[in-house]
């Protein structure tokens, strides 16, 4: 393919004109189409997708359309294709990149912020607030891939080189999608504060993100780690991810049961990933005073809440949209380190062209399924050629 | 009076063995009785007490209790003395106290933290895991004036030295009563990170705290500060003291308001202090995204919260109670600077012995009245006698 | 002149294919010369410029070159003109930019980070890890106007928005090109925690920086602000400019005069401005255990320092390059909102075609001079016939 | 023994009224003596001592005083007992302590601060105000055990509830004695942010806070780890506990080699630890571009430091104190989650009663020592009986 001025590319990693991708239409209609190779600009790679991790927001994108309100409004029906968690080689440069070579293994974040408005120039490039303007005249530069712009059910994809992180050799194909789903447990702990070793730590809801954050939270120290949740068979996964303590909130009543295991003083931080509607609530119970949560997961609709309790005991509490501050590198590291065994989560792997069956798997969580993985066949016959 | 050894008195300022104090009956009651003046331990002063300040709080203990739960119970029938925000003169310094003079003008902070808890130890001791211990066996020195240990609705109180504030010669008794007020907002917006200059401000609700932290938020270089409520000569007060646009939320709703006044985009922080059920929701949709709202009031009950909106919108949330991390020092230095005019917010005066008129005063808003003074005769008598 | 595609010009401001600009020649040698206007790419606008401070800074760039090592080595012979404390009017929006119109007044930050490199993405763009990349195949987008890519001693120059500062129309042209001091001053004091209301400050050294580092310290609410030095005449502008107190350096021992005015305590902070060479020793001993020093300024070899007092009192030390972290945003609205009057700096103008004898008074401090502007006389007419 | 009226004692834990304790007489001269057994005040506990590590800063103690200037001036002839690095079991609590129990075992830190100074206040305990206070007229209470107030080298020592640490079964006593080194170690990381996990470190100086400071820094997921030493059989040790790249600067210049093994972009953070007199310069050129520097060792001299190079790079440098902000806390806690073993510091052991010797091992490193621990005999006799 002939890439624009300036971009570069490796023989060794032949880019076709067009691939196929999984596009959009109505909501919950997924079709596999043929579809242009985007191009890398400033500061952008091109990266060939090798295998991507089902997220639950994959299927709300794809059935409701993206949580935010963006600019360009909804995602269907616009040839556009979701997909977020995903990993890959890098087999494009675009202008000024000399960061990220060509034939590199890489994962990615979500979110590259437009660099130019104030939240980014603070680091806090999840809260960019040009969230979505990628377009037109007012083009900001904003990618929230598979959010916003195009995303990774398809074979190649645009990444500013802020949202990749390296992937080690020791690490295969599936562990290094869920990079950016450690990433996010890992920014909530950085939220709160980071400093965590010897503190008391709850996690509620094991979902991908709530198990590793379990294991972010025991890597990182704190102790206990108590996590919370409703099927055994998760907890148990939580327990080997680090989890000193899991609470079924279907036998005991999990503020009892941190009370208890914390001698009656609560815990320091509550990492809330269940979305449940009593949960900002018990997890304010469970905190001492001065505690602090984060929020991961949030139910849809307005849920009463004790803000008098939360004021009258200096409780802290923090909404985390993805993966911010630098935390999928702190996650990788920690990963590549083998402080814990992500792969503990990931349950089932599809081909890239069984995507719907892969979505009803993590959608239905059929054979209670965790993380569903796509694999891009494709990438799998030129990595073997390539050897 | 005899001071235990190790206590320094000074003959220019005699003690009384008793004095005159207001106690807690019933829920409502308050009789003016007779008490023993209380002694200073280790870094403890006594003060004598020339004015105190009437706070909303002190309404709802003396009518509900405290708002925290503590231990030993209901403050009622129990020889209890309300009143926090105090000044006054130091007439004895408890053992190893050196920081302050006998004969030196003081107002105080609520909290001595404990000292020897997690959170005392970070500095935060307006969290303080000992909080209202402060008695028998397991005294942990917890001192929260008038709150959980006797408060200043009287002649004498003792003070941790961690609690006093120096007052400068230039500000009245009345004017120095307001300085934990305005160390309450300070401590909010240094919780919501410190650094206001140029970033755009909410206060909602022109009530003492709210007003002083248009005040500070103003001094503190914020632009624009906007403050909402319902009582135009309320907000007209606010605008003296440093808000550049004020909202009557009768006349147009807040948030569209402070849009509007930002020109879309919506504020960095806000300071909520009307404690309406819909603050919270209110308070995010007038923020952009990353931004802070810092909860110094509450309403009573439980509300509905949009909590999906918290965390798409990367929003942090704060409950604050009181005036921690030495921000009544910051309040202080603006006040005696000369910042903002806090006697702004000060309507009414009353002699000590008629604190039932005044706390009706300030209950029932009687002639407008915000903050309402009650001086202690005595004091001024001895203030002439001094001379 | 002709534009690239997706620029925005507006016939109102025209601007020429060619301007003024002078450029370095050999060290020391500047020529006024004919110079092609350049053209603003993505998140870049071009303005025109109305007026230049001179810093020492420049004077050392013309003489001995930029502070850092850069690639591309030495700014002689290559057609680079200096100058980076300019304002002046946007004249043309590069693409993506909406943050900015036509017409509008600016003041400038001086460097815009590349925005793909770890600190950038900390929201440390000053300390940029692709500093002075702006070339050829490797362009990382990173200008330091006047330092690494052209700045401000002639027309027009483009500028990245993220270092863009609107101006008020209270504010004078020459008032405005004092911004970005003040800025690095309120960086320096950022960087030490920014919470200084109540705090004790030092500033050594009244240069522009220094006075108006007492000034931006005042502002924040600091007392008491000590400024030392060695010139009368500048002493007494930093009292006027906020400083409560003033030491001679000539005339007392700064060390002892700080501990004097401080009870014996010593400070907090200590901006250091001046360069001396023992400044660092200094700083350290004025300061109270766990105090801070931020370095503004420093000797050009290496000197001793005591670095077994910093560890044994717990002292922070911080070099600053700069203006980071939106300190001039900071800085802009304290000088909006008349807290200090900065042009009290300001004390010689001249035209941008007597650049070189403005760079003498700068130099030789010819009449006292702090502060030399010089304005585009072109600019002037054009204002006029707009008006 | 009869204690203090409000202290609790228990039987099973008898407590005499004299002990065996090491007093320093002059420089260098320690005689082995009966002392009376302290007794606990409000917040202190009585510890009976079971092993004590030594120092590098005992050993200055005891032949030239403590570090920092004190009031009450030098050690010397003051029946003085040295030794900071202690653990044992509690026996007695002090009034208002129900956070530890009779029997419980413990492992201390050093500085107890005043609790009622700024820095105290602000949670920066070992950057005390009142650092040294602790006698006569205005005890403030601080402590600084085998520093300003008796140390460990005896039987039993009070010592303030904050400055005592759980010791889990699993950790042997000798071990138990490390954790106030790894803390240390911890603090200076705490102090460079904390958030080390995917950062890179260098740790200068294989001594055992350099060793347990590599530990800690791998324990905190930092990558990659280099040590620099002079000593191979010390980088080895270092290799086992973390490192992942040891440096003899004997054989390679070590900036180049950390360049080198950054691929020349230098690291985020070094922990300084050697004391060499360039240490300073070369820690800054082994940085990238706002990296930052922790000094935890000095040399005794003034030394000549490059300050222009720390300003054009934004490097940050502290100095700390011993082990502040909690640091031992999350350090005992990676000791109790076994993640590195730091008993591989830990080389000779001798009886209390053989100090003078255990002294020589430690100074002139007989045998290659690197910690040196002394166990108190009649601990652990009473240890065997109580089974």
């Amino acid at each position: 393919m002939a890439m624009p001025q300036g971009v570069k590319t490796d023989p060794a990693y032949p880019i076709p004109e067009t691939m196929k991708a999984w596009v959009l239409g109505d909501p919950g209609q997924l079709t596999f189409v043929d579809k242009a190779v985007p191009t890398p600009k400033k500061a952008e790679v091109l990266v060939r997708i090798d295998a991507v991790a089902i997220c639950a927001t994959d299927l709300e994108i794809i059935h409701h359309g993206p949580p935010a309100q963006i600019e360009g409004g909804s995602p269907f029906n616009k040839n556009f294709t979701p997909g977020h968690e995903y990993m890959g080689t890098v087999v494009a440069l675009g202008k000024g990149v000399d960061e990220y070579r060509i034939g590199e293994r890489v994962t990615v974040e979500i979110h590259a912020g437009c660099g130019q408005c104030k939240r980014c120039r603070q680091g806090m490039y999840t809260s960019c607030h040009n969230y979505g303007k990628n377009y037109g005249d007012v083009d900001k530069g904003h990618r929230a891939n598979g959010f916003t712009t195009d995303g990774g059910f398809c074979e190649y994809q645009v990444n500013n080189i802020n949202t990749l992180v390296h992937v080690h050799d020791s690490m295969s194909d599936e562990e290094a999608t869920l990079v950016v789903t450690a990433g996010t447990a890992m920014y909530g702990l950085t939220e709160l504060g980071g400093l965590v070793a010897g503190e008391s730590v709850v996690v509620s809801g094991p979902g991908p993100i709530g198990l590793l954050g379990a294991a972010v939270a025991k890597a990182l120290g704190a102790q206990p780690v108590i996590l919370t949740g409703t099927r055994d068979n998760r907890l148990e996964i939580g327990r080997r991810l680090g989890a000193d303590h899991v609470i079924n909130v279907r036998n005991e009543d999990p503020v009892e049961a941190v009370r208890r295991l914390t001698d009656g003083k609560g815990v320091d931080y509550v990492v809330e990933c269940s979305g449940a509607p009593n949960a900002v609530n018990e997890a304010a119970k469970m905190l001492n005073r001065g505690g602090k949560i984060c929020l991961a997961a949030f139910p849809s609709d307005a849920v009463p809440v004790d803000v008098a309790y939360l004021v009258r005991n200096n409780i802290y509490l923090y909404g985390i949209r993805g993966e911010g501050k630098g935390a999928t590198h702190r996650a990788e590291a920690f990963m590549r380190q083998k402080r814990f065994d992500a792969t503990l989560v990931h349950t089932h792997t599809f081909e890239m062209e069984n995507l719907p069956e892969a979505l009803r798997y993590a959608k239905d969580r059929v054979e209670d399924a965790i993380k569903v993985v796509v694999r891009n066949k494709q990438a799998q016959r030129q990595a073997i050629a390539a050897e």
